[in-house]
């Protein structure tokens, strides 16, 4: 498990510890080994014989005593050589000197690697697939549910809820299709040997690997060496970004429950608890967890830049930190997506709250939609000095802004152009707030949209 | 300028700095603003003659005071308004009414920067490529000089250098591809107003706003907000990996320049001064500062992860990080590449050390070359520990490794079935460096690799 | 200057630039040149005359051509040598000779950057201490003035605002310690040579470098090399932490701007504009500022760390990272500091907005109150169970939960026990605020509490 | 404990793990919670009797039941309550209701934290120690033994391998100081209560705060509050200087084992593997962990430093970050100062091979001591550009830069005043290592340097 205090174990999400268990680490060295003898054994290079022995042995995972594997590390300070010696040992003699036949330690190591990680991206995938269904429904609910639009903290224009959350959403399905895009040149098979250079096999090297490859249903990588980590890194930038989206969203969540706000609230069922003394704190522990995590993912970008860089045809000093950080951040990554899942499906949404905070600027969340108006006539410069004035007399008084616009001698003159009433309806200052909603729902916003609803989601 | 003391000043790419510089930023905002009045006069929302008017005056840059605009920046506590004022005045009154209709601050910045971000990224592309137009020359020419393969620093195999650099070119290639990907999602035109809502736009913002892309040759946002930054750090994080390429061939570069190495040498060209003080100092200057900046321009990642964290409608706390930020890392990342291209083109390469270096391990970099061989009669495993044992005989009795093989009294007996001058030549333990060679030059590696040497790699 | 776009360039403070411009690092570069020669002329290492004529030489920067030197930096690509050419050609053949005597570039550029290192932390304690007068005096004048103390952005327990800013000071005093211990140890003189061995000073290397410490008013080095960055790193790391701290206050006081809060406002003065299309807004600009300016000098931390790792006895990888990054830092963190000062010296409290928040959530913040109280009799567990039971009645019904206590059918029959109207009222259940404050005003906090008020503010 | 995978978990040292395992955790909660209960029962807050029994039940972790407690804490959404309730269950009703009196759950967690940091800060103490032991060992040891100085990866100057030692333990032992500087100011008890504010305990608070930090050998927090993380964020950044440290020595022992060098071996025991497929390998692992340890604990400054940042009165998205971090930053610290210890006690020096390195520069590092030499007469820069000439005609040509000295024309007509064995002797040109390496043996180096061999090392 990624470390985690016992207050905490439950928010790392367990099918990702699964993925990098010790069982399906050693379950993936071993597959590796047998799908080489395997493709080996196929091509010729090795007797047929001996492939099936390693297969059948390698079925049996149970027969390997990781115990003794791992003092056996410790004592050899070799990471796969006291597996390779279990395994030879399990097949035998005969056909146990055909195994591990052309590789080296890192092309094992590395292959179950990318079979590890590109399940951990489709674990990704689906929490994000969950969650991008929530939002379009969250979306589509509250499409005309008003709520005020805030910049730098202050209300700026009016909005619906549901378009805040079709923001989210928008930018979410980029993240996943960063994601996707990944498959399947993120993920490959590499057999190239000590340096990357096929030397143990014979002028066969890549057809050995691709035929791997295949085998394994992973990509080609062009060639077999050690000294890169761009794919990974690549996998761990976007990942990243994703999780800084939840982050996003998450963060929002936490404002839009302050006390003042309250204009979301968490599920707050009888049993949950927020403070060990203070009995009314209604917390917003869900939406704070998945910042939590998310930075944690974050932080991983950063060394993983740095892992990229590797001196020669292989460096250990790189190659030991991405051995603890590659899982760390599929671990901390399918914990935060999933973690964001159960906030969405645990938040009530406060219609009365929104409008009644929508309401409470005293109307100078309309000083666009008058400006717009003025503007027609005045030019939008002028129109913008007035009511920068209106607006600080407003706010320096303590009144309201529609007053002032009306006790404005200047605009007073201006009276029968104005409907003031409908100028200062928010339900009429929504723009394009609906197409924007539609087009996300319809999945179809845009030519580079892969569709995230509906069929094409389960792709 | 990105801040560079004067004595490295040198560094900094020039071309990069001129898409940020003050004038050209200036330039893009007039830009975005005349495109925004041309598309609107052309769809009727303003009026064609001011839409006329302001393009005129936009075309004469020279009329604005940026002295008198900086000034007013810092008095008003705003980026832009003072710019609208100076073309405000320019335009006059009539038609400077009708500027910046329907947009807000936000909508003027971050479309200019895309059109900036967009060129710098341009401009990195040129010069990946002529990175990549020499390293393939290099990859080709040097396809058969021999060199020790090293891992962890240690012998390990033989190569050529024409491999090593193959590997370095595979690498940059994929990350190319990774840049060339982000158009044009990445690089795109929002007029979306306060909240994103295009609500000044009566209804017709997205029609403004895909317009406005066309004519400015960005991209579709898909909501015109102001509160995401996946695009710009997807930016960022593709421009930090490839800079982490160009610091690890860097790096292996410095390194092969050492004095005990000697392979490769910088152009110490006679007023080249290696120190103040040691006058025989021939110092891999070249090489470091590619390392350098690509350290810099890595480290604008962490940040820029965190500057997508954005609150509600749009947060100035992460938009002011990214005004210096996205600068930053394109002037980094360009003088990164540009740096990397000149010290390709400086380095000489020492054949005859590279031979020298590759025997001075006395042969056991052939430890694997008789292990296969022994394999096939003994089994991989029984040969490796045998070998292990010879190995290590001649590392502390500081023998050659192929005397002690030819001592061995068990592999005295196999002796019949080994050539070993043969299995010890290294040209003929090169497993499929050629083929892995030939494919990059020949662009057609594997399927998603596009090429980047001969005419496609002018797109 | 640190790259800035000219729409924020008034966001870097001056005089951190002015240490860190081209004029001031030639100055202090010979500075160190003329001290070394000093020092040298006084212990009979060089001729006296000759130090003379060096001195003579560098009072007089004037004579120095900065274009001509830039331009031979590039052709000579050294950092130093075409000053000293410069230097040398202005003394004259026969005392230039002396020049430079038995150092290399890295001891001058180094020392140098040391003093330029100590005026920059100078600076940012003379604008910490601006901001810690500016701190205690809010805490003081506030002491009394009630507030809602939030945790998880949820109403907890009443402060006052003084209490709030006590908790700010208390923390940036720390910094301050920090920062303050970081002399001498931190700035120290450097004069060992190629290798730091003093092998270029006949055996008289510790004796020239203690006087020229001495001289320069630095600090001892202990060992003259250049493979060490560590007091460097401790500045960055402490300069850091000091602006994180800064950016926790701005990011509280961007929040309580916000319109439901609205409990403080930043000046609004008439020609301060907070928006090119929304007229009303009155924006947190310099507090945001403070958050951006914080979080660009906290990622100078995680470079600065690498930086540290150089190798052998000299590595110009990690250097080229150094002389662009320190400077920065010190720009940076300048900058942040005293945008703080700025923004605490704009700010105004409104004290009715705090009273007005704190009774908005229905005297639910009295729950641990009358907990408390309840607790002495039931006990704590079970007055928790019982409140939680209440709040949550309270908050689902949306009443007033000072009414669902009296209501409530278990605690109505310990009414006589309890005055409800004492034990909610917030001024009455303010623990030890006071106490605190005096302590922090007082400046004897704690044993280790050196006072930053008063005369030992100025140390 | 930390997230290992099973083939590398012995990299993870098990103190350290043992300080933040469940158990002591829990361990440390309780012990918090009895100290409380004791200081309160003392000063007649609470019962002495019901102290007494919290006190007892305290004694017999066993009896919690931490399943119950995990599955609870998930059910609840709380990491504390379900552990107050089981130890309330375990005292009874009549003392139970005097548990956590006064106190909230950030009180108990992070001053359990603090006692926790404490001794992982302890550790590293121990371990440094061990290792500035055997640094200073080795600089004794090898004092004498020449070596070539290396800057930018160039032979330099000659120096000692126990100088090159020296230059670590210096620097080490700066860390070492800055890591004894942050007791006790580091490690602080709280218990301010839900904001800090003390105000459940009637006015009492700061007197039960200072009570139980004197109770608990904890520092005086100043104020109680839960907003602040700068201690524990100190702690990280001196941990991960001194990580960075290590890292540097260790990168060095990397290079100083490279087939080319061999002037450094670990320990190659007939067990210990290097690679399972090339049999010769002796790959400096141990190094190499050391250096990837660093840099995980490296990776911790930047989101430490993030974590500072908390809104109003506590922030649970800071706190959960710290509640993974400061575990991670504290196990991985330790791992790497203790990975470095077992390194330096593994290696074995080659002085001839050193000396062999030194000689193959073909006598060119000593054209400063040549240019010294001829300074005297020519003047230091003219004698620079005349070697500099004759280093690059050696360098070009392939010959000595010793006979291109005796060669050059110039140089010729100086030969009287030149004894050039005298002065290409390396073990004449060594300045001041040896009283350099003195000092650092004495303890004595400089006014700050507290010794940390002898009696004051085991403080």
């Amino acid at each position: 498990v990624v470390w985690a205090p016992f207050f905490n174990r439950h928010w790392i999400d367990s099918a990702a510890q699964s993925i990098w268990s010790d069982d399906n680490t050693l379950a993936m060295w071993i597959r590796v080994e047998v799908a080489l003898a395997q493709v080996q054994g196929k091509l010729g290079i090795i007797p047929a014989a001996a492939a099936e022995r390693i297969a059948e042995v390698g079925r049996r995972q149970e027969d390997f005593d990781l115990d003794v594997i791992v003092a056996d590390i410790q004592r050899t300070q070799h990471p796969l050589v006291p597996v390779l010696r279990e395994f030879e040992r399990l097949v035998g003699p005969e056909s146990g000197g055909w195994l591990h036949w052309g590789a080296t330690t890192q092309n094992i190591m590395e292959t179950a690697q990318a079979l590890q990680l590109q399940s951990s991206v489709d674990l990704m995938l689906a929490n994000i697939d969950a969650v991008m269904k929530r939002l379009i429904g969250l979306a589509t609910d509250y499409r005309a549910t008003l709520q005020a639009g805030r910049t730098h903290g202050q209300h700026a224009l009016p909005i619906t809820f549901g378009y805040k959350v079709a923001g989210w959403a928008y930018e979410l399905r980029r993240h996943r299709q960063r994601l996707v895009a990944l498959s399947p040149a993120s993920f490959v098979a590499r057999i190239g040997g000590g340096v990357g250079s096929y030397a143990a096999l014979d002028g066969r090297g890549r057809e050995v690997e691709l035929a791997l490859a295949k085998e394994l249903g992973l990509g080609d990588p062009e060639l077999g060496g050690r000294a890169d980590f761009d794919r990974q890194a690549s996998v761990v930038g976007a990942a990243a970004m994703a999780a800084a989206c939840c982050e996003r969203i998450a963060h929002d969540l936490v404002f839009l429950q302050r006390t003042e706000l309250a204009e979301i609230q968490e599920d707050h069922y009888p049993e949950r608890v927020g403070s060990s003394t203070m009995a009314q704190k209604r917390n917003p522990t869900r939406a704070q967890r998945v910042v939590s995590l998310a930075r944690m993912t974050r932080s991983k970008a950063a060394p993983a830049l740095e892992a990229m860089v590797r001196q020669d045809e292989g460096d250990g000093m790189a190659g030991g930190v991405a051995e603890f950080l590659v899982p760390e951040l599929c671990i901390l990554a399918v914990s935060t997506f999933s973690a964001m899942d159960a906030l969405l499906g645990s938040i009530r949404v406060d219609a009365q709250a929104m409008e009644r905070n929508l309401a409470s600027s005293g109307g100078s969340i309309f000083a666009e939609a008058v400006m717009m108006h003025l503007g027609r006539t005045l030019g939008r410069g002028t129109a913008h000095r007035i009511l920068h004035e209106v607006a600080a007399k407003a706010a320096e008084g303590g009144t309201d802004f529609s007053d002032e616009v009306r006790r404005h001698p200047h605009l007073a003159s201006l009276a029968g152009t104005m409907d003031l009433d409908e100028i200062m309806d928010p339900a009429r200052y929504l723009g394009d707030i609906d197409v924007v909603i539609s087009a996300l729902a319809d999945g179809s916003a845009t030519a580079d949209g892969r569709s995230v609803n509906g069929a094409e989601m389960d792709e």
